[in-house]
């Protein structure tokens, strides 16, 4: 295995949406997907997943096309996961209709030696037993990151807290942060949360950007002002997967966060635009089409303008 | 008058305010206190406004001796303008419970000969008729701004039009932005904003910043993190004061939007973080008592911060 390659485990779906664009019907989603696209513009990505005899086997192949191993990706009998949500005319929170786990309600990630040994994990949004589970089989990581929501905040606050102990990087909505920490404020919420193990926090605020609390200081980060918002899903995720893909590329380890703060500070802050940069091209179209299209000069184009936009010279 | 002096046309006003940390009754307030107060951190300011009898003369003489002219403040018969107000836990949005227009109904600047040359002039947020009336009294203006509000977006847009045509920087909320401009994304209705005649406009986003559109750029400032808000009441007044100040103070003038584009934007983007900061330390405690405390240090050290906060290095 590559040493910059990432290990995620998350779901594989299909979404049924409703935005004030317009509607898609069971397209392809789920966090597995919008992080490890994202992720393989930067590093070779190996998915850990389930997913039902429903699935459409050309995607998996086209998976492994980009960079992005679907070894550990398993077909269960049944049927895959199934989220149906809207967004009304505040997209920066989804309203979830329906949720059919389906195969995902047994998912029990067991990985393949060759994943053991995987550096970077992304651990998305899934429970945090599974999340420790996943933790307990990696022999000797570089970095842990992960996700997590309110379902597993308020119905998991102890397990949730045996991660966060073991993590690096906690990647989280606003809301979710204001839950986890009980502040109100994003500066405190971080400072909070970081209190409970991650050292380094991204604080996800949808079309305002987001927020990054490291030990060496705290860095307000924009969003891209795409003007074509078609559908927010997977925006997190994919931020995520350009933040967690740019580290892994650069050769960040978790020890630098105390022997060379300032690079980790530094990486850090660049992680971030990258994550703003593609979450900014993923709500340009329904499921994780815009990603498909993507190429190297159209990131570092937004990249470089959205800089600019944030220069005081 | 000195070839920096701001003068501004706005309310002087008691306020009575909920909160979610508590109850202010009626403390002083208006976007003319606001404003002044604020702008006068970095230039010489007039105000021109109408307060009732029962308005406190000694707070007329603070103001003077604080490098605020009160010439331009008629003392009516009757009571001052009241505003009821409260926030909910969102605290970028006040829900007006009641206002009280009381001598401010019948208000028509007029201004004295000395006032008529002053260079830099920020209308505050009133009907466009009056806001006209005084440009249609300036002589040679360097720099004209203006806000507005939703009763004026929607009460008198053939005014309101005519108004921005004659102004070079509009500052506005974002909300306001968008029903302005019939666009909900921040830099499509700042284009739109910026076709109806401000070279300049700046949208203000609350806690998550604000945005500015010049003719060379957009630039997305951050808001400072505070985390003591007590009161938002005045920050929005206190931004545009800083703003006019800093651009007084550093002699920006309205033709070097097209004679030094680029000093143009080098001004704006700072007088935008000095805005920032200045809001910040406004919505700290109720009326405007935390900047009756400021001086220049806390000022440049809160800026300094923003600054790091935003920087990729």
């Amino acid at each position: 295995m590559k040493t910059q390659t990432i290990l995620t485990v998350g779901s594989l779906a299909f979404d049924t949406i409703q935005t004030p664009a317009g509607k898609a019907d069971s397209v392809l989603g789920g966090s597995g997907n919008y992080f490890s696209i994202a992720a393989s513009h930067y590093a070779p990505v190996e998915v850990v997943g389930v997913v039902g005899e429903d699935f459409p086997k050309e995607h998996l192949e086209w998976l492994s096309t980009r960079n992005i191993g679907v070894s550990g990706i398993k077909v269960a009998a049944g049927k895959t996961f199934h989220w149906v949500g809207s967004y009304d005319r505040n997209l920066n929170e989804a309203q979830t209709l329906s949720t059919a786990l389906n195969v995902f309600e047994h998912f029990d990630p067991k990985l393949a030696k060759h994943h053991q040994d995987i550096p970077y994990v992304f651990l998305a949004n899934i429970d945090p037993v599974l999340q420790q589970s996943v933790l307990d089989q990696i022999r000797s990581p570089r970095l842990v990151a992960c996700d997590s929501m309110n379902f597993w905040i308020t119905g998991k606050p102890a397990e949730l807290r045996k991660t966060l102990a073991r993590v690096d990087l906690l990647s989280i909505n606003e809301g979710e942060a204001f839950l986890l920490s009980g502040q109100k404020n994003v500066l405190k919420a971080a400072l909070e949360i970081q209190k409970m193990g991650p050292s380094t926090v991204i604080i996800k605020r949808g079309e305002y950007g987001s927020n990054l609390l490291t030990p060496q200081g705290f860095f307000i980060a924009p969003a891209y002002p795409t003007s074509q918002v078609v559908d927010p899903t997977g925006a997190g995720d994919s931020f995520a997967g350009a933040v967690m893909g740019y580290l892994a590329e650069q050769g960040a380890h978790r020890n630098m966060v105390h022997s060379d703060p300032k690079q980790w500070e530094r990486l850090l802050r660049r992680a971030v635009l990258a994550g703003s940069v593609m979450a900014s091209f993923t709500v340009e179209d329904f499921s994780f089409k815009r990603l498909l299209s993507l190429n190297v000069s159209d990131l570092v184009e937004r990249q470089n303008a959205l800089i600019k936009m944030m220069s005081i010279d």
